[in-house]
């Protein structure tokens, strides 16, 4: 397999990763044994998925805070995979619906499976995600695990009801809450929920993980109009183009409402004017709107920092710190 | 909506139903508010899946057996809520699957909803199920329906993957285990889980679930073929016209290996030669494959019962026998 496979950035070359290598290889490990004596296309689905990869922030965030707080090792990997897995079960139902034939650069299983062979094999990773969630025998996380699914797919449902071309921030604030911000408190906070810490810790946690899900959510946007392109994978602003409007965009609206092309948006006819979308997204790009929505993610992560201050310190709170703040550095 | 809407018999006629009558109703309520607080649309979807209904069986014996077993009324109406949630999430996913745009002669959600806005209420289906588990506050019980979900999942892949036109006894008892005796046996054995009794009674009432399970599916592959056409609501003989392989059917290969049409099947060419198919079906209901079928169903009930008969005796003992016997006596 040629090295650029993995064009999607996976963190090991980052210092907050060093606490939690070996923990990280144990995660994939354990979620690539989740097929094992079941059908050999669905190990084979798997390992695809699992090597395909991704960053492993959401994991991250799980070990680093479990370490922190003095989780059992066993359950916080078990925790770590379930979370993973339940991320990973998203996006294969996602990119069939979305009809995705690449993420992170590497083939989607909907390119070169059936839909039928896509939807089932979500579903499996669904039960297996559950499942261990279900062994780290604690019961709320077990009710958080199944009430982030809810979450997660009610605002993809939200999204493909709602008409395109009509947001605000309430909207976008809660879109991505469910889409990216959830599973990030959940990640947190299940750490938090298996060690042995008050209940003020966990909420605390939860706090932290949603703040900097929120802020990941945000930088993704950003880099939608900002981004090399091929490090994103996708052509540059392929949100708006798509008519969904993000908060670099909404900056721009709130400043700029007169603009011809802001009002051809608006006007819901974003899919019959290409050309003028293609206008506003590079209006977008060189305008201020990228800047205030950098800021807003800043100000998500420094709160997150000084929640963070609140707990042990140590080598994990330091490389959760790092982690939060590499989250609106990064550049893909 | 016109009285012939609900043309799945549901078992209110039935005199087993009497004892838990009113818990149904409450099954169907907790079920339904489900998706309370969530996109209208995602309501609508859900009322239109219960209101179709379907028998019911399973959380009639979740209900029988936890009654019977002395299990709380709270965690027995959850568990039965989670089990047919579970089961309707896999049947709205298989819907979309085959492309069926009817069940139990009700239209499909994919008949008029979008492959993305379907993949995505299966999905929330699993969140709920997966809700109601967790909320009967036992872990095992969460376990068993994660693991449920899996078999249930990977059976459904293995059929897909599999050539058609070939199969024996073995794959046939995986499959249809896999496919109905799994939730059978989930169902009995999470009744008995959550029920103040020994683990040998747990996994009596486990083999009890499994038998009926098997034979309630028996009598579908055989009702495939003999079944009221409008009843069943698909053509006589349509799980051989796809090339699927079932009880009636393998009796008929084991007795007439020569007979012309049974080669054909057996070189898998059933998708060639619609009309070979087509008499195939016609022999098998006129020969005795349909009654060896039926013994074998029927064996199973016995089985079952004779384990049924070590549990406490009472009314509910004796509605999960009548249930037992349904199951092999009914005509759709």
């Amino acid at each position: 397999m040629p090295p650029d496979y993995f064009s999607g950035e996976n963190l090991t070359q980052y210092p907050f990763i060093s606490p939690i290598q070996a923990s990280i290889q144990e995660v994939e490990d354990l979620m690539r044994s989740q097929a094992r004596d079941r059908h050999p296309e669905l190990q084979a689905a798997l390992d695809h998925l699992i090597i395909a990869g991704g960053k492993r922030v959401r994991p991250t965030l799980v070990l680093l805070t479990g370490n922190m707080l003095g989780a059992e090792h066993d359950r916080l990997i078990k925790t770590a995979a379930a979370v993973e897995m339940l991320h990973t079960a998203t996006l294969v139902h996602d990119d069939l619906i979305d009809g995705a034939l690449l993420r992170r650069g590497n083939p989607t299983l909907n390119s070169h499976w059936s839909p039928a062979a896509t939807v089932l094999t979500g579903d499996f990773i669904f039960a297996r995600a559950a499942k261990l969630a279900a062994e780290t025998d604690c019961l709320p996380l077990m009710k958080l695990f199944a009430e982030t699914l809810a979450i997660i797919v009610n605002g993809e449902l939200t999204q493909l009801f709602s008409s395109r071309g009509l947001a605000n921030r309430e909207n976008y604030d809660q879109r991505i809450y469910a889409k990216t911000a959830s599973l990030f408190e959940m990640s947190a906070r299940a750490a938090a929920m298996i060690s042995p810490v008050d209940p003020a810790k966990v909420e605390k946690m939860r706090q932290f993980g949603r703040n900097i899900g929120m802020a990941f959510q945000i930088l993704d946007d950003i880099l939608d109009f900002t981004g090399d392109q091929e490090a994103v994978g996708k052509p540059v602003g392929s949100d708006l183009l798509q008519g969904l409007i993000t908060l670099p965009t909404l900056y721009f609206i709130e400043k700029y409402p007169q603009d011809a092309n802001v009002v051809t948006l608006l006007n819901g006819n974003f899919s019959r004017e290409p050309k003028a979308m293609t206008n506003l997204v590079q209006s977008i790009r060189e305008s201020e709107s990228i800047e205030l929505s950098l800021n807003n993610a800043r100000s998500l992560v420094e709160e997150a920092i000084l929640i963070l201050n609140q707990m042990p310190a140590g080598e994990e709170r330091q490389a959760l710190e790092d982690l939060a703040r590499y989250i609106v550095d990064r550049k893909n």
